[in-house]
């Protein structure tokens, strides 16, 4: 600790750095970000756009540029991008940026950081064009993880037969992140025709009884086959646990 | 109607059955019969059991049989089927009775009784055992209606090749009811692939979030195919709209 | 197949119609259109406006007229008509449109389709005035299925009367679809009344406890007398169903 | 109060009595029993059996008949009123007994006991059998607090017409408690028809969504005619409210 | 009726006068107006602006000027104000106009038409100004219907003692309307203190769990005073009923 | 440590009674209990009888007099209490016993224990004899942590005045737990006449909507006084509560 | 009483102050404010901006600056802000005006007005950044009530020995008010380390199944540690409380 | 197949067997086993005994050790196991038979039943005591597909410094299980210390509002660490979907 004390006070360190490496968590002006999460968990600690300003956001942001050499955020809005990019235009110059809309994911990155990769794979698959938004969020998280993804999209069981046709590449994967809207029936029948780990992603479509996806959530808690699932819209979930189990596959071969 | 007054005054007619000549309905100890409903409707009033004593049940059963020369009981306990038993006994020896365990339902008729029969048929598909109660009151309904009634069990979509296996058996059918639990995912499938009306049939199964039929009764509102459903366990909707779309059917063969 | 693709590499058919030839689905920029669907179903795929953009409404309504010579869009803005009557104008002078801003409705012809034609008549049955955009949506589907359509507006149960006098005409169509919303009695005081299939269809109106459709669905459940019914608001799928039995009805009479 | 204190020493009245006379309840040894009730809001008390023992119960009616001279129980069990008999056996022989099994009241009186006597009238109006528990309490309390009650049973709209066919002795009640389970559209189709004072009173059968009486209390929060409810299978507050109001139209009539 | 039609041919009546006359309902562009519920149910057809346009708005009260010589509108905004305004202009130079904004009312009168009076008053209680909105449109229902309406606002029961200190006013009316939002407690509060018929009326404030009104419905369905409620913020209903029992009373008192 | 030891091996111990002073648990049979958190956070632990045996409850019970010297036992059955005496009577033959029937508490305590005592009192208020239950649990679990208790009861709303008279009462506590079910207006009424801390206690009596203490849990969340409160009939939680309250106010008199 | 009213004759005081010294309210042209509140419960009249006007607000603040020297308003807009600055800018030029933008609180006091001092100290916890609000208003509330406030931010069960790292500070504290959303965990772990009174705040963060909240207030409820709660996002009652509990600390003390 | 039919043929095989072996599933009276389930899936089909007959139970058991040489029943009852032991009695002497009570599993084996073997390790995590039947029968299952399971009981956050000492354990398993209810915060707090794969499991315990699980549910779905759940009590899908990731992690190890 003397050493990363001296460095601060030789200037070499910020603050935010140090206080990170000591506490594991680094304060600015929006709250507390904790950049000991990836290390400790396995995933790591992302940004959630949803009831924050655009300047919050960037705050966040640049602390975690700093603490981790990587930002990533969930549910950000055009406005929180340009944030992001305005703040960091001049402290991080050669930061590079992805912005993905459908799934409302930005990550920026140092130069210098060191992106983790695994030979496992998650293979994220939708029931149609409206649930690409969670599984696109499930997607990014899972790959800045290091796992591999694989894109099967819609293959709903309004005409099953399309499902089955697709089902060769479901057994590829090493886990499988199926995101489905309405009546979400979609992991229910894949669950009965795979051997792979699978976690059910109800999407917040459909209206009236059983609409923004309480139907769909409901579902695949009464699933027929037996699966895991995650809170309605809930991408990160989904792709943060479908990475760590892709981290424990890589780690028992390795062995 | 001075007729029918004449035949009770010279006792060849009782007061129930003049009573649901002329009003309608013929008046018991337990309530009115709706003896007309069938005439005006195409479905035959049903004595739903729940909520009645067996003393109840069995004195309308009486008033059905005497007006109608049927008497369509469901929802029946052991308690009633006994009640109604003995108080037929002797009045009506002649009488068949049909009890069904499995979807408590109870049927007695009149040797005269001069049972409807058309060639539309009703197929009426379950994804497992526990779904068989409903099924079969529908079934009860239907082919009390008339309706050919066609059984295809066992076809949930924990297995879907399972369920595609009879698909050409569904096909021959001129009108579907698909009964599920759980998630209630299989009317959406089948409807998928079929071109005959189908109505869904939630069924009161599973535990916890969405148990109770809960979620198969959303799941059957937000299906991504287009069905039409009843009330969770309703099968006597689901039977006598199917037998009504039957005798549509037929009444068109017959022009 | 053969044929198929000699055509398209004549340049005499589109990649999009030979991919729907194929596989049943054409494959445009905002997703699959099941093209094959009206064929497999008996229900043409429509293409739901809500939850996409004006653009991928377009999009995906060029491939569908491509394909099938019809496209049909539900729950349209005035945006999507617009966006997609520009995609349209050059590749597609000929064209018919139709939108009805009040059901949300849009139907693109091309001159060469060819409209299917039953003799079974669907009567579409409003409660009141705010009951008329799922109606209307139901009226369209089934019109576009062949079958005859009419409407019975405005005959609520705040005065039964006016209810019992629209009887006759009620008892002349083939199949019924009733549409209300508040308490949603109307379904249930017809099918005491009538004897051909009715269809409830609980309208997003109310306010308060059991408001926005909800206590009209849970009534329409509860519904004594047997009926089947469809989501709030869904007036695709009842429409879709009542053009089913239609179809049904006409086959058999073809025999 | 010194001659209630002087009558008390004296041995003439009991401590139940000049307790009531002067603090409005009288305390036994089951609880407060709210003597000055009736005198205060023109509604006496009942003594509610539900989730109270038998011993309780005839406590609190001992008091209830030493105070007012009448005990007013609702919701017992039959345990309840052999236990009110026994306790009241020997203190009061005298008193009357009327217990009704279906509504489960029971009125004990003693022979002094002054009853009100009122000229307008309650129709207690009921859509089928299972809704005879609440409305026979509705019609016991309003004949307690002296209201004329005239009963008008099996009108349910599964038969509307049979609903219309009771419209002149509906007219001619001064207030109407309508009683109805399922979906509860009685209430709203009377309404539509009547100029009376209407309270809805929601029967807690059917089952599955909405089932339970939950249907038919939102359909009756949303009915598309203006009526005033109660909870569900709350026959005292219905009764209790239509007897305020033949009070009210008493008063008016005498001054 | 040849009379009605020779007038009609006459060009002295219109359309509208004659139909509404014949079928007691008269059909303009926007829907139907049921001109004969006020002779009918003895409370005029309310035309409600929630979910119209204010066109419509303006042709149905066009409708009713004719027909029954004023128009009642509720939850009406600006914009339908302006267009009804608009719109009688020059067709109604001389009719008076009352908006009231708080209760989002609207009442436009022939100076022809003859207001009912009645003896009988309605008293119009309120927790808290929050409250007025809906207190305020049941007001302006019963006074259209005759009753005399006093308003004794400001008591709710966070300072009990408010409400004690008005209790002499209460008591002197024929019928209380009680609005209260949040926890609703204010109807069961008065009930237990005044011996006159009282409608709760819970209103849509507060904010989490119970808000909206749910806790104030719920709390005056399970209220351990009986009272009788409508739905949350049903002013319209609750006015209605009161103006209802103050006819019933003044019948009585003429008699 | 060496010290506990020592004295375990010699015997003079048990192993629970060193556990417990080590690891602040102890492990029976029938799980751990929690022997150092009276210590850590001035609330004994309860054993919950809801769900375990009677032998668990025994078994626990045990553990509980031997390492804390006291059993402190909630919504104990019967059988429970039998259970707890059969075992405890050769080991423990001096020990207290305290059951009390409707509050299904049950006190064990070694005759070397040494109660708590402090000077601040707990007011429990009931609205009525149904709430006894629920309060009876805070009330003892406040005394057993040193408490004064103070019973103020069935003084609800239902008469204001009877609440109002127990006012100087009420403000001689330091703090005040009220019970109340159906409606649940007594805290919101109380908390805007007194000055102390006040717990709202929701009790689930009531049926129908809003019935199970559901309407008094939403009503005391939108009190338009400001209270805390606990969940329906946890009344542990709230006499803990209290208790903590008083802790803190004896801890500051002795500064 | 003479003398007050002498006193607004000669024109010393304003028709306000009289009347809230007399009645203990003060009728403004927004409604009523509730002088005596604290004088009577030991907490302020909060002015709600919610559902208000900005300038109901604004004069409802100049009613409670004139009659208690201290106008505290919650939930206010800037708009509201803006009208009460400028309604006061004359008549009250010296008022100090305090508003934080994060809990939505506007303080405005009389150079006069005498603030509360309390010794006991209210800790406000927040697990995270989106509970500043709420966590705000207690504190301000709180303040205002002379208790020392205390923050302790940012101790969310994301990283739990982050929480355990504050827990000396927490003990410090004579009450705790624990903000938290999402499932709402914070209080529950904190309640199982401290023996002080503890006050759960559930926060109207999340989306989907329990979200807004809703997950938050029901794991309080069934917190497997004894706590109080306050419905979602109130700070003000859950500030009120914790100050009411400080003041009885204080009292304690002074004895 | 030929091999198959012959061997039928032969007698040396069943029915069910060669059924078995070709179609996939065998039929029983009491239905359809999917035999081939286990070898599709990785999961094997479990015999849920709830809501079927101890003789279905039987039946089906039977039909599954002859066709997979094992029965694996969850939510046995103990007439369940008795129907069991003496229907297999006879035909199969050799099996053994291992029924938990705790958690309501019956496994019965075949001798010649090869069990599968995993290296990777499942550890069951559990709160308190009352978790214990859903936590057994996923550690059941779990270990019938092969892995190693290790038990981590009694760790629930009410004391999380007893959670925090269990840490190490937690680190060394591949996967885990964690069961809570109540308000369910032991897996959040859990995954925010732990790198491994994280199944949350709620159990319907509690009283209340959220209570039976739902505030467990709801919470879990609103962690703010991502973890993946199941349906409430759903022990078997928790237990199945860990095996899946042990089974993905060994056969990475194989490679």
């Amino acid at each position: 600790m003397r050493e990363l004390l001296e460095s601060l006070a030789a200037g070499e360190r910020t603050v935010e750095e140090v206080e990170a490496a000591i506490a594991g968590y680094a304060t600015g002006e929006a709250g507390r970000f904790d950049a000991a999460r990836d290390r400790r968990t396995g995933v790591p600690e992302a940004i959630l756009g949803a009831g924050k300003t655009p300047e919050e956001v960037a705050s966040l942001a640049s602390v975690a540029l700093e603490t981790t050499g990587r930002a990533l955020c969930t549910r950000v809005t055009e406005a929180m991008v340009a944030a992001v990019e305005r703040t960091i235009a001049d402290a991080y110059p050669d930061v590079s940026v992805e912005h993905d809309h459908r799934s409302k994911t930005l990550v920026v990155k140092q130069p210098s950081f060191s992106q983790p990769e695994l030979t496992a794979s998650v293979g994220i698959v939708t029931a149609g064009t409206s649930d690409g938004g969670p599984a696109g969020e499930a997607a990014v998280i899972a790959r800045e993880m290091g796992a591999a993804v694989q894109r099967i999209d819609d293959v709903g069981v309004a005409c099953v037969t399309r499902t089955i046709d697709q089902l060769d590449r479901m057994l590829e994967q090493d886990v499988l992140v199926v995101a489905a809207g309405r009546e979400g029936a979609l992991p229910t029948v894949i669950a009965g025709l795979v051997d792979v780990p699978l976690i059910g992603l109800p999407v917040s479509n459909g209206y009236g009884f059983g609409g923004d996806g309480r139907a769909a959530l409901s579902g695949m808690c009464q699933s027929c086959t037996p699966i895991t699932l995650v809170n309605i819209d809930n991408g990160f979930a989904a792709g943060a646990q479908a990475g760590l189990i892709c981290r424990a596959i890589d780690r028992s071969a390795e062995k």
